[in-house]
C-alpha cells in the first residue's frame, strides 16, 4: 500500500457570504484521500462514520482506488457533524455546532494491508489517537505527516509533543505555527518546531502560500489570487492530499520533489476552495491541475 | 536626469519592541531615493525641511548622486515629525505624534533639470500635490508611480482618483486595494483599480511578499522569511525607491523588468527593517543586494 490516511468522515453544513448548504459531506480525511486520489491509485482511509452516512460516498471513493475497509460504520450511531459561518473576509469563521458522535471514542484500527504502508498521513485529531495509528505500523513508513491545531495545544500539549517526536512533516498554519513555538518570526518559529521532531515543516498561509522547511532550505510557495473563495471549508485537508499523493506517486522525497508536491497540493487547494465542500474536487481532471501547476510556474518565475 | 522623486524628508522617533530612538532622519524622500541611489547615480529629490534639518544628511544624499537642489530650506520653520510605537507583531503600530510643521503647506517646485526625468516617483503625500508635480514636468515622464495611503482615500477620494488618471504604477498595501476598490479579492481590486488609470498595480502585502498586475499578467513576489524584523519603518517607501530605482538603471519596462525591480525592491526592503531607520541602507553595498536578490531565486525557484 503506497498511502494510509487517518482522518475524519464527517458531515458538514457550512454557510458562506455566497451562500448556505444542508448536511454535505467533508471531514479531513475525506479531502485528504480524494486530493491523493489524483496521484495514488491505491491507498488506504483509516476513519469512522455512523449509520447515516451515505454507502454511495464510500463507494465513490472505492472507485477512486481508495481502500475503505479501514472505515468503520456504527450500528446505531451518528456520523460526526460540523456547521460553521464563514465571516466576510472568508479567513475566519464561526463553529455553530459541533457533534462528535462516532468520532468521540474514535480508535482507528490500521487494517492489516495498511500495515505496510510507506506514506502515512494523519489528519488532525487528537495526537494520541495519531501515535496510536503510527504504532500499529508493522515497519517504519518512509514518509509520517501529520496536522494538527490550536485546540491540541490548549489541551494536550504533551500528548502533542510525544507524537511531534515520531513523524518527519509537521502541515500547520502560521497561527498555529506561532502557538506552538512560542515566538512570531515565522523563521525562528520554524527551528522550534523543527527541533520537537519534524524535520519538514510546512506553514501555511492561506492566501499568502505556504512555506516549506528542510534542513538549511526554505522554500516560498506562491497562491494563486483567485477571483472569489466561494468555501474554503477543506482546502487545508486538500493541500494535505495533495502533497502527500505527490509525494508518494513520485517516490522519491528531496527538496526538488517536495516543492513539487507543494505546487500539487496548493493547485488543488485553489480547485477546493471555488465550489462548496468536495464538489469541485469531484469535477476537476488530472489535466486541469497540470495546467493549473503551470499557472502556479508563471505567477511566481522570474530571472535576475 | 533619469529620475526625480517628491517625498517628505523628517523627522521619526520609533518605538519597537527591541528599543526606541530619539528623533532620527526619514521620511519617504529619504528612503526612497536612498534606496534608488544605488542603480540611479543621477536623480533629484524634491522636497521639503526646516532650518533644524542636518546639512550633512542632505550631503550625504548629494554624495550619493541625489540633486538635493529641489529640497526647500524654510528658514525659521520646523521639520516635518512623527513619533510612533510599534505593536509586537510589528505589523500594526499607533501614531504618538504628528508634527506637520514645514510639510503643512508643502508646494514642491520641480527644478529646471528635474522637469525632464524619465522616471517619476510621487511618494505618499496629498493627491492634490502629486498632481501638481506632474503637471510641472516638461515632458510626460517614461514611467510615473506613485504610493498612497487610506487617509487619502478617507479625506480626498476625488482629487486621488483626478491623480490617478495621470500615472503608470500604483504602489500599495493590501489594505489600501481592499479600501480603494471595495472588493475584498485581491485579484478582482486589482482590476478595479486599474481601471481607475495606473496600468501596472503593485500590492505590498508585507511579509507574505508582493503581487504585481500588468495587462494579463500577475507575478507573486515572495518575502524573504527573516530571523526578526527589527523595525518597519521606511519598508515600503525603501521597497518603491528599489523598485523605480531599478527600473530606471535597467530602461527597458517589460514585464520581465518589472519582476526584477520588485526583487530588488524586496531585496532592499529585507535589509531595511534590520536596524533602525535608515542605518541599515547606509551600510549594505551592491554586492550585499545582489547576494539577497539570489536568495529571492533559491527561495521561490521550483520545477516542474
Amino acid at each position: 500500500m503506497k498511502l494510509a490516511t487517518v482522518g475524519s468522515v464527517a458531515f458538514d453544513a457550512i454557510e458562506t457570504p455566497f451562500g448556505k448548504t444542508d448536511k454535505i459531506v467533508g471531514g479531513a480525511g475525506t479531502y485528504i484521500a480524494l486530493a491523493s486520489s489524483f496521484f495514488v491509485k491505491e491507498q488506504s482511509l483509516i476513519s469512522v462514520v455512523g449509520e447515516d452516512f451515505p454507502q454511495d460516498v464510500l463507494a465513490e471513493l472505492s472507485s477512486k482506488g481508495v481502500d475503505i475497509n479501514g472505515v468503520e460504520v456504527k450500528q446505531g450511531e451518528k456520523t460526526f457533524f460540523w456547521s460553521g459561518r464563514y465571516h466576510n473576509d472568508l479567513n475566519t469563521r464561526d463553529t455553530l455546532v459541533t457533534e462528535l458522535n462516532v468520532l468521540a471514542d474514535f480508535k482507528p484500527v490500521v487494517p492489516v494491508n495498511a500495515q505496510n504502508a510507506s506514506f502515512l498521513m494523519l489528519g488532525n485529531l487528537s495526537p494520541d489517537v495519531q501515535l496510536s495509528v503510527i504504532q500499529q505500523m508493522k515497519q517504519r513508513p518512509q514518509l509520517i505527516a501529520m496536522d494538527t491545531m490550536n485546540f491540541w495545544m490548549d489541551i494536550a500539549l504533551d500528548s502533542l509533543k510525544e507524537t511531534l517526536k515520531h513523524i518527519d512533516v509537521l502541515i500547520i498554519n502560521d497561527e498555529e505555527a506561532r502557538q506552538l513555538s512560542g515566538v512570531y518570526s515565522l523563521r525562528k518559529a520554524a527551528k522550534i518546531i523543527r527541533e520537537m521532531g519534524p524535520s519538514i515543516l510546512i506553514i501555511k498561509k492561506g492566501e499568502h502560500g505556504a512555506l516549506l522547511f528542510h534542513e538549511q532550505h526554505i522554500f516560498y510557495a506562491p497562491a494563486l489570487p483567485l477571483e472569489e473563495v466561494f468555501d474554503p471549508t477543506g482546502a487545508g485537508d486538500t493541500f494535505a492530499g495533495g502533497f502527500m499523493g505527490y509525494l508518494a506517486a513520485a517516490e522519491r522525497i528531496d527538496f526538488d520533489n517536495m516543492k513539487r508536491a507543494i505546487i500539487a497540493g496548493s493547485a488543488l487547494a485553489s480547485f477546493c476552495v471555488e465550489k462548496f465542500g468536495t464538489q469541485r474536487l469531484k469535477e476537476i481532471t488530472m489535466a486541469d491541475i497540470q495546467a493549473r501547476m503551470q499557472e502556479f510556474v508563471s505567477l511566481s518565475t522570474f530571472q535576475l
